[in-house]
């Protein structure tokens, strides 16, 4: 039985919450917030706080704050020599204050408030500075999660920063795809199969043998239709780079 | 029973002969390609042609061929006043020739040689030029799919140019990503479930709705942090493209 406190009550912690009560091997000792609001519903469930000095002893201190906050919430908690970690895909681990052993709980999904998650699913990212706490961080990353693996802090950045490509920029292109069905009073939902397959396609196949379309046909007539449809000049800019971005892979 | 006649041996003629032959409400009565080849394995079950003087007599003939061929194909057909339809998000139902009763049954999918298509969830956007044939098309369509939809020609060169966004596009921030991911040697399958739940997300929520990140919050440390991790001169255009997108979409 793995102990833990969570600090924080943002969308990371709140489904580590969820994640952790639902495990067996885990035992939620306490969860700490600077005001308890948030909190209040699962007072029945757990003990919460919003008293750093009263923070119980536990073998695992999560900090799932906000990137800005973790050096700071470290430095103020009343001990020393425990393993505490944070939640972030950007800070380093030296951002946590030295007086702890210091490690890093990453899972690699993106959380709303409103979407449950699965966590066997999600994959959890660790790093510690110490080799034990390895063996503890892990124990309690495969509590919750079927995929778990150790990475160093270049390799989260790097996990961090295309995580912004295939999750936000994405999730953008949708948006434009959505502006320009609209424009024409189409149904975006119309495209809602095409872009469920999209995702299917890369967990089998790589993003390089499942491209397909004008830009790696390099059929030029169609990439000029569709240039001239586009009537907003910064959908033309992305159309135009990102068309430029598949020939330069695909040697055109 | 509506029979068809299917013209070419590509990834969607392919799809549509299978999806057709499991229709009990539709008769494949030949299936022509210039070359016979890609068409042998099916001889025990459909009778097949390279001759266009030997086309039998159907409801609808299916120009499943590339964009290019459609007009020169349909003026060669030895027969007018048929229903013919092409399969194209991108040409205009007035490249068939008008001897003929002019229809275009474009399925909204990407299709590989590979991967099998669930028909029935692919949405089947219809155009004709008759009322008449419309409803003619519409029953085909509804025999293989639940999704079908009458759009007119600047609507469907709508899906088809927001088809590349949220294809192709997207596809190649997967691919990278990828490239990002294997600079630190780390795995891009960690990524794989998080492409997988940002096309889920937007299958309840709109895009608008489900975009989170650095560059909706405007989180300048963290846009500066991931430009300097950014060797290659493309991606780190694109990253500032699809941020200042993202920030104009949400007001920043």
């Amino acid at each position: 039985m793995i102990s833990v406190v969570i600090l924080g009550a943002g969308n990371v912690a709140s489904h580590l919450y969820k994640a952790f009560q639902n495990s067996e091997d885990i035992d939620v000792k306490q969860w700490y917030n600077r005001n308890l609001k948030p909190l209040q519903s699962f007072q029945n469930d757990v003990l919460i706080s919003d008293n750093i000095s009263e923070l119980k002893e536990a073998d695992i201190y999560i900090l799932a704050v906000s990137d800005d906050a973790v050096s700071e919430l470290s430095s103020k908690l009343p001990f020393e020599n425990r393993l505490v970690v944070h939640t972030s895909g950007s800070v380093s681990i030296h951002d946590i204050d030295k007086k702890h052993r210091r490690g890093v709980f990453y899972p690699l999904q993106s959380f709303s408030k409103s979407a449950d998650i699965d966590f066997s699913e999600v994959p959890i990212c660790l790093e510690t500075l110490d080799k034990a706490d390895y063996h503890l961080l892990k124990e309690l990353a495969t509590a919750i999660s079927e995929h778990t693996k150790r990475v160093n802090s270049e390799q989260r950045a790097s996990l961090h920063l295309a995580a912004v490509f295939v999750n936000n920029f994405t999730n953008q292109l949708y948006r434009i795809a959505q502006e320009i069905t609209e424009s024409t009073s189409t149904e975006f939902d119309l495209l809602k199969p095409l872009i469920k397959e999209t995702a299917e396609k890369v967990q089998e196949l790589s993003p390089y043998r499942a491209q397909t379309g004008p830009a790696k046909r390099n059929d030029k007539s169609t990439i000029k239709k569709h240039l001239k449809q586009l009537k907003n000049e910064e959908h033309k800019t992305i159309y135009k780079l990102l068309t430029k971005s598949i020939q330069n892979t695909h040697g055109r």
